[in-house]
């Protein structure tokens, strides 16, 4: 299993290099748990999800506190059969005996989803869910939008992605369930998204 | 045939609404021939590629002008088998009897490069592209590698995405081609693209 994301912090501030270079300089303390690159796009975190998504929750966190409009972009991979296998992502999460089935997997994911901290940052987010090298993909993605309304979080659908609001720990928690549970363990599965903190523009209303 | 895109500009700057707003404003202008759709996240574009791809350029070439450091990220669809049939879409890019084959598709690909004007304004861009729905995917996403690679741009292998960097407008040909070439006519195919313009990080070497 190879398992990671590239992401970038978008800090809409002249101070955009001491929000950015604040919030990803701290990754450096999980050294041995989380391989991570830096250039000038993005950054690449490969690692355990249990590691990888409270570092980028964290990231997202730091950065928000210095900035008052901000947006993470990420793009999450699993089981992409390019990649070599990784001891580093080796996890429960996507082990054991226990692979999701189609009939179960909504009620599987709202399953997983427990209480978390709130952060007090009022966050929104798109997802956007691709399974990839399976004729069936549509049902996934229709799972995974099901999941999203049925989680909690204010949602909208919108072409090509699907839109929640909450608490910056509920939207993490919601795209980490989103990204391990819609797809076979050793499936490839991408998930994008773009998590924004403080737009000034109006919220659409839902529906 | 379904095709667009959500799209965002992200200028790093504390001036970032006019830059924004001057530059999609000048999407209206396109009215009858493009759907656009803006929220506090992204923009919706709908329409066929020939005004799409010139009028994603537009706005990053105008919001690069207003913005140090600015950076544009941009998921394509077509194909997707949940969306109508629209008119507007319609493209002699993707009709025509003459499919593209896994054969021949890199140097039709190439073939389909020009010369373009240049914007005069340095890109660094990374892609990943998604068919969706077909066991054969990889080979396809191969494919759009060795296309990069052989396209002229500087390019670099990144974990889950490829970089390109050259001018904004051959990195915009670049990527429209990839994401029309990549793909029988009518299937699903998604490509995520980032565009930066003017970061003040290090580019890495070429390799």
């Amino acid at each position: 299993m190879f398992l990671g994301c590239q992401f970038s912090l978008y800090p809409m501030t002249d101070r955009f290099v001491e929000v950015i270079l604040g919030a990803i300089d701290r990754l450096q303390n999980l050294g041995d748990r989380l391989r991570v690159e830096s250039d000038d796009l993005s950054t690449l975190l490969v690692g355990a999800p249990e590691v990888l998504f409270p570092a980028l929750q964290e990231c997202f966190v730091q950065a928000a506190g210095r900035s008052s409009h901000l947006v993470m972009n990420v793009s999450l991979s699993r089981g992409c059969p390019g990649e070599p296998d990784d001891p580093l992502c080796h996890s429960a999460a996507l082990g054991g005996s226990v692979e999701p089935t189609a009939a179960g997997r909504v009620s599987a994911a709202l399953g997983r989803l427990g209480p978390v901290a709130p952060t007090g940052i009022p966050a929104a987010a798109q997802i956007a869910l691709y399974p990839l090298g399976r004729p069936d993909y549509m049902a996934a993605i229709g799972d995974c939008i099901a999941f999203i309304k049925k989680s909690g979080l204010h949602s909208r659908a919108k072409h090509f992605c699907t839109r929640m609001d909450g608490d910056a720990a509920e939207v993490f928690q919601a795209i980490e369930t989103s990204f391990l549970c819609f797809g076979g363990h050793d499936d490839h599965v991408v998930l994008t998204a773009v998590i924004s903190k403080g737009s000034p523009s109006p919220r659409p209303a839902a529906g």
